[in-house]
């Protein structure tokens, strides 16, 4: 049972709304949930990770800072490594199957994920399953019962898989599966409430079936509103290019932060800060009638957020180090340094190529897309196309405002 | 190798013309199945039964008898026992999964199978299997293997589910494993050609295909016709009640065939006797010239019948007893007796709940139906009404043709 202090902590209406509310698109059942919530027994609280994607940004931790919030109101985390479902992958329409990770390399993914997840999450307040302990078993028997529960109808009533079958696109029947398997982990941990964004809405609603099915209370889901990426449009995903990692460096997570379109300055504050409603309330009608720079708010996110995953010095510096480089145009004092190869090789190298040895891109793709934008500067002249003419010792390669090496 | 007595068999023209034509509605692929029969290494004839219908009719035997023809070649059948697949069921539409069988059950059921199985197909050159060798430890990464292979949509193609899906009929998950499951056995025995109805081909090319994928070369398909039951429209089937059991007795397998609508007396004697090929064609003469009485063929056939799954003598037998009770409108000399319950009982008692004890219906709603149709009489005077009026000690009980008893 709750304690007492918890308990009243629970009942307060401001703490209920904040909770209920707050970064927060739906929640179903909200009536159950919040029975259950007040009922005195710590929940289960579910959410699952795979362990083929370990890095954590910001649209996750939308919803990390939600358990984080349920945690200290005295309830349990239940972090279940995806194992399993890792080796299918949610439909992306790409690929059926995954290649198998090797154990060693699931439990090296699973501990880079670890680390970051406990950054937001109460390592105390939480419980680690992995699905091989039930999959790991799982016969076609099992298979056969769960696969009879649900139709082909109903799973191709999800949106995505509704879509592509609509535009012939390949659905293996493995993904099928997928649910499924999501679904029994809701079992298999008897979950009280199940995290997701409101994209995972059809998944976790199989998992509240399914365990209905199997005799178990329906688990409460509980959907998180996806956060738009850095560009301010897409949601934020690793693959686009447009996330904040929140394992990255203070300077990164501070500029890209500074990057975000004004229109997010809000949504940030309110899915991803402590800052309080009526403060919020208040940079709202500041932005509306024009009488706050932006940039001044969006420095207040930008320090928030490098002082939530890093610490509040290291928010002033970021914060200094961006005033240095850019918006005071110029060039960071610290700056890193980067060898060039032999003359002779430099002379058949192309400049994507040099970009991403100098770790100032990602990719050759990304580098090029770099120079075509016209991001790409030499001792501050704009590079127009992928050659490393102009390039020799001493001189500043820059990508994007943020980076730049001095080339030694 | 098979000697050379076999080869010199498997290679004459009219030994070939009769398995590759008669009584088969297509080969998948005609030219490699040839090439394999006439290889000389003894081919694995897959042949696989679901152990919850222990039956074997007619319906069946088309392809038994086709079985123990390239048996009689030197080849090897390899029979199946669907232990795991009768879990499923083929989608009939109704349910999606039946109750599991005991271990004991399909033990039993096996044997009343094979039984019936070997009257026609030779023991000693058949290897049987159990799905359980394979299904027993199969693992969900094997399923996720599985599923993998194929889509949603090249399933959703195959005529029965394709209808059902577009009726919103439900179609449970399930039953997308069926054909998967059957297509491993191919791979599980390393199948060289498969055999079933043509409403198995695509169970059959996917067993085909997946073949393929895993490295194995892909099974030749042996199609057979779908034979028509003793209504002469639907397909025979246990369900429809218009089979014939090979396990019948020689009254009701002789009686049944002589009830079937002339047009079947050429499929018949094709599909299902060895009444040569010229023979045939000059039945099918004499039937369009009107110069054969039909009775005379299907009496010919309807011994036949009785020959291949009891004796000659049984079948002279059958012929007489059918001459005697059905075509002399005489009622037999061996008359079944069934005693009256108390005349308290009986006079609360429903005729068609009499018929049934008599062993006369197998239910009371056949019995409903043949009192219906006028097929029931009373010492002669056909009944109208579900009413035990006028039965007493004495009297005969006759339900259609060739069912009888004198109650006592």
């Amino acid at each position: 049972m709750l304690s007492d202090a918890l308990l009243d902590a629970i009942r307060d209406e401001g703490v209920m709304r904040r909770v209920l509310k707050r970064g927060v698109s739906e929640i179903i059942v909200e009536s159950e949930f919040v029975e259950r919530l007040q009922g005195g027994r710590p929940l289960r609280l579910k959410m699952g990770f795979d362990p083929s994607a370990t890095d954590i940004h910001l649209g996750h931790a939308v919803g990390l800072r939600k358990l984080r919030q349920l945690q200290d109101l005295g309830h349990k985390v239940v972090l279940i490594v995806g194992d399993w479902t890792a080796q299918i992958g949610d439909p992306s329409g790409r690929s059926a199957t995954r290649p198998m990770l090797t154990a060693e390399q699931v439990r090296e993914n699973a501990a880079t994920y670890m680390a970051q997840f406990f950054k937001i999450v109460d390592r105390d307040r939480t419980e680690t399953r992995w699905q091989s302990e039930w999959f790991g078993d799982f016969s076609l028997a099992d298979v056969i019962r769960l696969t009879s529960r649900f139709t082909v109808a109903q799973f191709l009533a999800r949106d995505d898989f509704a879509s592509r079958f609509k535009a012939n696109q390949p659905i293996a029947i493995t993904e099928l599966l997928y649910p499924l398997l999501q679904a029994y982990d809701s079992v298999a941990i008897e979950s009280d409430v199940e995290f997701g964004g409101t994209d995972q809405m059809f998944n976790l609603l199989v998992g509240r079936d399914l365990q209905g099915m199997m005799g178990q209370t329906p688990q409460q889901c509980f959907l998180m509103p996806l956060l738009p990426g850095t560009d301010g449009v897409q949601k934020m995903s690793k693959s686009l290019g447009n996330y904040i990692g929140i394992d990255e460096p203070a300077n990164e997570i501070y500029g890209k932060a500074m990057s975000l379109p004004d229109s997010q300055i809000l949504p940030y504050s309110e899915y991803l800060t402590d800052v309080v409603d009526d403060e919020i309330e208040e940079m709202r009608l500041a932005l509306d009638g024009g009488s706050v720079n932006p940039m001044e708010l969006k420095k207040r996110l930008a320090r928030e957020l490098v002082t939530q995953f890093h610490d509040l010095e290291a928010a002033r510096e970021a914060e200094r180090h961006f005033e240095r480089t850019v918006q005071g145009g110029g060039v960071p004092e610290d700056m890193p340094e980067h060898a060039l190869p032999p003359a002779e090789t430099l002379a058949g190298m192309r400049l994507s190529r040099l970009l991403v040895d100098a770790a100032l891109a990602s990719s050759a793709g990304e580098a090029r897309r770099l120079i075509s934008q016209g991001a790409v500067q030499i001792d501050g002249e704009r590079v127009s196309d992928d050659s490393t003419a102009g390039v020799k010792a001493g001189v500043v390669l820059r990508a994007g405002r943020r980076r730049y090496v001095r080339l030694v």
